[in-house]
């Protein structure tokens, strides 16, 4: 249903996932980006990379749209894109889809940061990292 | 601790608000940020609108910077600012500061919009609801 | 994989689940024996009730045994079964299995009451709902 | 308000604590227990075993009784008290009051075992802990 995307999630809705407006809460969207974020980065090993050497993605800034109300039950698919390749800066976007309403329901914007976890301090993209993401993006940055 | 702001929470870090970074996660700052803006508006009588017609905010978009890590046990501080106002849109600001850090950690920048959630669209701001949000802000927009 | 159980749901486990002692928080737990209990009274129809007539479960006790911690990815089956009904209120057990261990990683039992939302009281539970948890548990209380 | 409780936390109910059902949501009582049990524990220093050793408790069971509705905006007190210790087993009880209501709204329980996190097993509660929390509870075990 994300045809510009090469990756995506996807995911059933929880009732839970709702507040007391009856639709899903705003921060639930934050909590399917990350699923989708870090799944994105596993399937490129930086999970391995964070298990030897502590070095990961973290998190500098993120954004939401929100075009459409969710409502349970339903399913969304969560699409994962990079966009922006920095010295250590990953950009990210994401469109949230509605199979129940056929529809866009949100779109977001992050920049990750790798980060060394040892260090405190930032880290330039691993070369074996920018080309997993060239290879699975088919694109160059 | 947020001399910018005329309205602000204190709020306690909880232990499980942290993930396995070991550190307060990303979506935790939106539920802070949310709870922001609604004692805000609360404050401003939007709740009884809500109770009584059913018209109420709908957030539309949000965005969050982070600055600094947080970690339990802390007390963070949320700020929340109107600075934008339109036809039925409005603008906020928010600042998190941590005091265990003294410092800013997070940044963050909403718009909401006024819903009727009976017609499910939008609706102007109501004129007694300006007048608070100017009164709260000291200004006019 | 839980074969004395004629209702489930299989769900992802997601990375934010997990908190800083790096495996699945136990309130998650009781997240996902939520959703499992509602859309098994959703099947009978409990959610027209609730629309129609402010009539559905409220929850009076649940509880967990952990046996297991588990860890993303993984994927898990939540199993509810109906196995007491009273006057109004119904007892369901849970079994939650991980696909990844191969093993029942919790147990959970809870009892619901069938609750009128307008009257805030307790309501018998209706005869239809009754005979429908009998067939789809295919036996008699 | 909690007088047979030796410690206890105070704290604001979120907004988005609330569900669909516009009642704060069952898992965040386990959520608020889970925050009294840690500050619990750190009070008694289980916070640095767990840095030091990478000993910590590990919840093996908790339940909870839910005796009344909550609502936003409230402020709840969470009690937590030691009332059986075993070899390596501590059990809980928990009180949650709300000041709105000025009456109990949920009583819990729960059952921590100290657990060392590197061999992956339970190991006797340290003496020094023991005498903290006979200390803490006034009374011996």
């Amino acid at each position: 249903m994300l045809p510009d995307y090469h990756f995506s999630l996807v995911w059933p809705v929880q009732w839970g996932d709702q507040d007391a407006f009856g639709h899903v809460n705003n921060t639930v969207y934050f909590r399917w980006m990350e699923s989708a974020r870090i799944a994105y980065m596993d399937q490129l090993g930086l999970d391995d990379l964070y298990s030897t050497q502590r070095i990961g993605p973290i998190l500098a800034s993120i954004k939401c749209d929100y075009r459409r109300q969710l409502h349970y039950p339903d399913t969304v698919e969560i699409g994962a894109k990079v966009t922006r390749l920095g010295r250590s800066s990953i950009g990210l976007v994401h469109t949230i889809y509605s199979q129940q309403q056929q529809a866009v329901v949100a779109e977001g914007d992050s920049t990750l940061v790798v980060f060394d976890y040892n260090t405190q301090q930032s880290h330039a993209i691993p070369p074996e990292l920018r080309a997993a993401i060239e290879k699975l993006e088919q694109r160059t940055f």
